[in-house]
């Protein structure tokens, strides 16, 4: 009935409900949903919400309701978030064109993924493994189905909701999620599956996904670049782009203004770190070295790691300086005049060795067959002697720098010889060295002293002042207990929140996030992922003490986080309030996180 | 010159020293050790040290001071420690009768090994595996060595003192060393050792290496079980025994007295219970369930992990239930009126299968010989499905429980009808339930639920009353960091201490001690590993916060430990000052606890 209808038909309850409408609207400020009923010709106002809206609407309305005066700045900022802003710059679907539109599912995990149709977790690895995209198309996923979903663009099911395996897992790691499709009929025997209208889609025809709306198409719908990101890119004008894009610039200004945590970017590549630049990120918080190792350097760090004496070792060092070297000029070029945090070397050394099992098997049937394979037999024993029952538990981090005989110097030199380079340049470099998996202050003074000597040197060599300040991960429990003491030799701290998410759970991602989060979301022990967002009442605690203690220890020692948190809206919350001073994450995520290190500010503020 | 020399030469300085001679002795009321030198005439005090004594002489001395009136039992307890009762514990080597002594090196980790000279690592794993009893001999030893020194009784090495790694490693896994025996040329390559006298040692000769003493003979020396231990087992009354047995018993008699914390034991069997119990222990504060998974009840276990549907699970799980029963029954029985705490399934399952790696090879071989081997590779698929990388953080302890229908449920109706069995036979059985891992209070309410329920049906069942508290281990960080929570579940808290040290500091102690605590101790990251004493400063700090808010939570909250470091003098006085109720520890430790928690109750007396 159309609300005017109740005018004629009963007018002193309309009369009420326009009154009530408006007062609520007065209220909010903002455009409501009210559910009411009139029994017995009584208005009973059953419940109000705050309209619903688009991500695009939510910022155009913010951004009108300040052109026409009733709200200000900071109230259009409270009324959009990061994960509108997120949705924003997804890839989304363009014109579907010919493909036959399917089905629609939950949006368990957005993006838009366009592949061919597998229905087994080997099927999708075998196809992908040929260079195919393809999409999983299961009933409902299990633990076994995890390398397929690694494998895969996207995932499809037929059963289960946002908690369910396929949703979780989909999340956690990124990949383009449609679940529950209720309507679709799996059937993974014949391999095939059909739509309602009797539409069979096959193994190896092309689906596309949308994980934003739960669309799914027959055939290749095209993937388009969101207006939001060409905005960010430096490709798009704020004028010459639409409503969105005008409200987006608008907004996204007035949150760097208010913000109080600065936000960068975890990148390790130049490309990365331009990215991030033109994404506004205000220094690069995290450089990982352990890509460098990677790649055509294979064959030094092997011959680094099965050195046999300090010579050999000193060579395979030898070689790599100059392309470690190389990688920070090119880095420190792209961030000028910005911070750059470099962290030393974390993964154990044997992870740049082939794997135990895949080599074991190798040279039993290389033996069985009567080759003799020294390289291999050699690099074998390497393997089993460096082999560990727990990586991420054992020979990592300041450990590795402290036991590796000139590992953490010829990093340390090559980060101060780089940053020499651009100075002779006429460039602004900005290095900070950052130690990793620091646990107690003495590990932390030993490298400190050898890269204060280090950085001495090159700056004797070159003639020139170097001032490179040097930090510790906050990344295991008892550097976040002792933090007190470690400030003592920390110029800075980055707190490496996931790592320490796995410490204080004593859980590691890899091995957890398919075997048990499932049944945990489901069981209601996690309300969501300590991995997407960060476990206040625990992981949160040590964060907040070791800020404190460290800050008590030595006033003005500068914060930041460093792990997936950092681009998580709810953490960053929590992390302003905590009183950090940055946070960092990936480039794509920056503006997310200067949006909401804006709301942050303008939400403490009341 | 005799001291009475002294007279005569210079009364004035003789008449001195003997004042200050009485003065010192009275002060320490203990046998003096006092370096002086006379310099024209003038007497000067240079050093006054409490006289040292053999661990034997420390009891002995302590008793007859005692006896002597000039000190009481609380003093007595004062002057011995648990370190020397540990020595008083040691198997010692009889007379050494034809054995030749060939050296004496350092004193590195105590005990009498006797075994066939070995010169590499290799070999030490060949004869062990042969049946023989080795030792390893090395100039020093390396990580390399590890598996040489596990297979090993005793390792001699001819370099490197008490920080070298032959010295840190042999006492981190309780094997008889001496190090730096600097007389020894090893020859490694001839694989024979030349001793002083050019006694010439080959491979397959037997040594017998005296761990406490530093004392190697050519030849085996029997080994005696110490008189102390006899004591202790019941097999030798104290009036029987010598004066270092009489004033041992009449020590430890006092300790009890006046201890504060309770000493249990960890026992897995109802023997080890049974010598725990002659050793005084109160009751059995930890006993694992995971070795009644392995021998001949594997099968089982790996039907359980294979089966593909519940009714397999089931199946499996109603095999096993029996057999746990037994096993409580039969430790019930041993520790009758006393209570036994009982672990749930605590390690992945996955550890009860194959090893990925050797069956892989296994399995690739086999194919490559034409053979088909159905149940490897249904084996393997299941290995590699379950194959964690850090199999410490991934799906075990509670996480296990709440993924694994039925596990826990079996194993807490296995304790519940065990004890209603015990009561029916006219026992005193006082079983307690501890659920390991435990992160989050969900997770332990989640298994306390399903407990009760399942202890109540048992008593209806079987128409007893049966009391079962339950409790959780503190072991993650988070559980420590959340304890007030947790204590609304939790009938007791038992600090695991091992794995809280691992998670604290994030590295597990498989992979680290061999390969970088030695260069730790070295280079003074640590003055002791914190496996074998309690890092006060991290770990102790969450001890210490999470015992009180667990009591603040829940007033008259039991709280133990039940790591390894429940039976180290240093700790145990750490955990009295935390005011914890027990400390549980190996059975062979027990006696060295009940001193220590005397001793503690004593020096916090002052």
């Amino acid at each position: 009935m159309p609300l005017t209808d109740l005018a004629t038909l009963d007018a002193r309850s309309f009369a009420g409900l326009r009154e009530v409408m408006r007062l609520l609207e007065e209220h909010y400020r903002d455009l409501c949903d009210i559910e009411f009923t009139i029994e017995r010709g009584r208005l009973w106002i059953l419940q109000n919400r705050v309209g619903k809206r688009t991500p695009g609407a939510a910022f155009v309305i913010a951004a009108q309701l300040v052109d026409e005066g009733v709200i200000d700045l900071d109230e259009a900022l409270r009324r959009v978030t990061g994960d509108q802003l997120a949705h924003l710059m997804f890839p989304a679907f363009g014109d579907a064109g010919g493909a036959v539109e399917l089905t629609r599912g939950m949006n368990a995990s957005p993006g838009a993924a366009v592949g061919r149709a597998v229905f087994s977790s080997a099927a999708a690895v075998e196809w992908a493994g040929r260079g195919e995209d393809v999409v999983l198309v299961r009933r409902e996923t299990t633990p076994d189905d995890l390398a397929g979903m690694i494998a895969a663009r996207g995932v499809l099911t037929s059963r289960g909701g946002r908690t369910s395996h396929a949703a979780v897992v989909a999340r956690g790691m990124g990949r383009t999620c449609v679940c529950g499709a209720e309507e679709l009929d799996v059937d993974l025997e014949a391999r095939q599956v059909t739509a309602p209208g009797g539409v069979v889609v096959r193994e190896g025809d092309v689906l596309s996904v949308d994980g934003t709306t739960g669309r799914v198409w027959l055939g290749a719908v095209p993937v388009e670049t969101s207006a939001v990101v060409r905005y960010f890119e430096g490709e798009l004008a704020p004028e010459d782009g639409d409503d969105v894009v005008q409200a987006v610039h608008r907004l996204i200004g007035h949150a760097d203004a208010r913000a109080r945590l600065g936000v960068e970017a975890n990148a390790d590549t130049p490309a990365d770190a331009a990215r991030a630049r033109r994404f506004g990120a205000r220094g690069i918080g995290l450089c990982r070295t352990e890509h460098m190792f990677l790649g055509e350097r294979r064959p030094l760090v092997e011959q680094l790691v099965l050195a046999e004496d300090d010579a050999g070792r000193e060579a395979a060092l030898a070689a790599l300086a100059p392309l470690q070297r190389q990688d920070f000029t090119e880095l420190f070029a792209a961030m000028d005049g910005l911070p750059v945090t470099i962290r030393l070397l974390d993964p154990p050394l044997h992870e740049f060795l082939p794997d135990l099992t895949e080599l074991s098997v190798e040279v039993a049937v290389a033996e069985e067959q009567h080759h003799h394979d020294a390289r291999g037999l050699r690099l074998l024993a390497a393997v089993r002697r460096m082999h560990e029952q727990n990586p991420m538990l054992g020979l990592r981090g300041v450990r590795l720098g402290l036991v590796v005989p000139g590992l953490y110097r010829m990093q340390v030199r090559a980060v101060a010889e780089a940053a020499a380079e651009r100075i002779a340049a006429g460039g602004d470099p900005r290095p900070q060295v950052m130690v990793p998996l620091v646990a107690t202050v003495t590990e932390l003074e030993l490298v400190r002293a050898e890269a204060e000597r280090v950085v001495a040197e090159v700056a004797a060599e070159r003639g020139v002042e170097l001032r490179v300040p040097i930090g510790t991960m906050i990344e295991v429990p008892r550097a976040a207990l002792t933090a007190g003491e470690i400030a003592g030799a920390a110029e800075f701290f980055s707190f490496g929140t996931n790592d320490l998410t796995q410490l204080t759970w004593g859980f590691s991602r890899d091995d957890v996030e398919a075997a048990f989060f499932p049944a945990y979301l489901q069981r209601g022990v996690f309300a969501v992922s300590p991995f997407e967002s960060l476990d206040r009442t625990g992981v949160g605690a040590l964060v907040e003490l070791a800020a404190a203690r460290g800050r008590a220890a030595r006033p003005g020692l500068r914060t930041g986080v460093c792990g997936e948190h950092g681009g998580d809206p709810e953490s960053i919350h929590f992390f302003a309030r905590a009183g950090l001073d940055d946070v960092s994450c990936s480039p794509f995520r920056v503006p997310v996180a200067r949006l909401e290190a804006g709301r942050a500010a303008v939400l403490a503020a009341g």
